[in-house]
């Protein structure tokens, strides 16, 4: 017997989750004669604010909730007509970084020449993120993070993922990130460092000359396994250290810190998933990497001591994190049927 | 007979000149027998938008408005005690820049490493604006700079400037700028660029790991005589474009543009002046420099062909251009007997 612990979390991009997997349960309890696998269903709605109370709930009710994996639908498909199995996700060092400079805004030509602007110390000490060749350079940034195989490599190659029609999508004409990797690894299996927003001194209409007495900036690091999100943490404060300038002064706030993970592939759940998205989509799923970050399932790992098993439906284009965002409903239909035959596949093995 | 045209701007920073006139005029026609020389007052509210109608408003009215210098108090004393005569301003090139990338705003996990994140870009880009001697690195940019003569650097020294105290009163610890020059040099004769405002992405509570679409900053630069204020525009914007990433969307806007001005110091309206504030204050006026930008008496000396006198009565803790803005009473009420004084002195000097 294989026992499901379903994570269907409430936030915005949860594809879903919840209406499927219901819609599955409902299937096998009307015409199915009954739920086939026993299944245990955990709901949180907290994942965009970095689950603060999942962790405690999980480590208090950990024997209620035991089972063999978790079966979470936060993943994307290959396209929308080749399903996918996430194997591997980034991890995520989250922060917010503020330098204050003098005690309020000053008058830019009374003061200019004199007094330390701390947008311009900002966006000197930010934009020296990166090297030339696209690469993160805070000192030991990759210290960590594992060469992909040449094997993996190969099988990624031969996914034959089109880089250009998946950028033309959003208004982009060239690929940014590290020079001469490939793309699904850029995606994949190699860290990043993104400033999601940045701000600081007037931002309203027309001009107010002034030199602002602070500015701030929200950066996630993507992050790959055996990556210490902490140490990145701390990395990325002695790089600031190092380029702060004299006057200066410096604060930090820690978000969401999550390892990258990568997890087997033949297990008896995985197995089963493979068969039933087999068979609703007739080819086989395809074994994906995920660029995002999933961070209960490195805290269901710790806690319960299980995997995840992330079949997901999403699509490139559904603007997650981004207005107008959007879940397909062919997906979602075919999402449905796929966990439906999930739990009859799980029962077969069982 | 010494004309005056009277420049009363009505922005908040114009240290009460439109209330000290009125009162110097007010005490002539009651306890003096009556102005003592010609006057024309002009009043305009528009400074801190750039002044976009008074220039018109010159070239329409300029027979009404011969004068032989225009009266502009909008600058500042030496200190509390020590009257200044402002004889240099600096310009201003004055703009905004949007850098855009993608069409929406993405999830920088599953975009991050591919997809270019124009807030990266853009704090690349203005992080580069100095180098290590704080030195603007727009080629070009001190081509025009007029050396300051050891004569003029001489007489600053002797003013005892102490920066230290200058910078304490605005919570910081050590000088910005360029490195070697004179602090009153910074301030007066030489150019900065210094980012007003920046902005992009989510600047809300907690974290949204997205890759914006754009990100935006205003730039003023304070500028020195002979620097042209649209060829500094124009060299920034090669400086950009010799920056911006493959894929990137740069646009601008364009606010003040004004050049710095040196005025004559031999002139009898200075020397009136220079009287009427040793009366007052039993001390010579400092003749000063200032590093902001009055672009009105520039569009004065192209529109009607006259130089200003800038008698002003500000401190440097009045917190310009920042909240809790002030005009310290003191500073009102001898301002007030110096205009008084003024107007006399120019009607013996007639």
């Amino acid at each position: 017997m294989v026992r499901t612990a379903s994570v269907a979390r409430g936030a915005v991009d949860d594809k879903g989750q919840l209406m499927m997997f219901v819609e599955a349960l409902r299937a096998w309890t009307q015409a199915g004669g009954g739920i086939p696998a026993p299944v245990t269903a955990v709901l949180e709605g907290e994942e965009e604010i970095g689950s603060p109370n999942l962790e405690p709930f999980l480590v208090a009710n950990r024997d209620t909730l035991e089972a063999d994996f978790a079966l979470i639908s936060d993943t994307g498909m290959w396209n929308i007509d080749t399903p996918g199995i996430t194997t591997r996700l980034r991890g995520m060092c989250n922060c917010e970084i503020t330098v204050k400079g003098p005690s309020l805004d000053l008058h830019s030509g009374l003061f200019g020449g004199s007094a330390l602007n701390p947008v311009n110390a900002l966006t000197r000490i930010l934009g020296d993120l990166h090297d030339e060749q696209g690469r993160v350079r805070i000192p030991g940034f990759y210290d960590a993070v594992r060469e992909v195989s040449p094997e993996q490599q190969a099988q990624w190659q031969a996914l034959g993922f089109d880089e250009d029609a998946f950028l033309s999508g959003i208004g982009l004409s060239s690929a940014s990130g590290e020079r001469g990797v490939p793309a699904l690894q850029r995606l994949w299996a190699r860290p990043t460092a993104d400033i999601n927003g940045i701000w600081g001194g007037y931002t309203g209409v027309g001009s107010k000359t002034i030199i602002p007495s602070e500015a701030s900036a929200k950066i996630s690091f993507r992050l790959v396994p055996d990556q210490d999100p902490r140490e990145i943490f701390e990395g990325f404060q002695r790089f600031v250290a190092d380029r702060l300038p004299r006057g200066a002064q410096v604060s930090y706030q820690a978000f969401g810190m999550s390892p990258g993970i990568e997890i087997a592939t033949d297990t008896p759940w995985v197995l089963a998933a493979r068969d039933a998205l087999q068979e609703e989509y007739a080819r086989p799923a395809v074994m994906m990497g995920s660029g995002g970050s999933i961070p209960v399932v490195d805290q269901i790992k710790r806690t319960l001591d299980i995997d995840s098993l992330l079949m997901g439906f999403g699509l490139d284009d559904d603007q997650i994190h981004s207005p107008n965002e959007k879940f397909e409903m062919q997906c979602f239909h075919r999402g449905t049927r796929s966990h439906a035959l999930l739990l009859g596949k799980l029962a077969a093995r069982a």
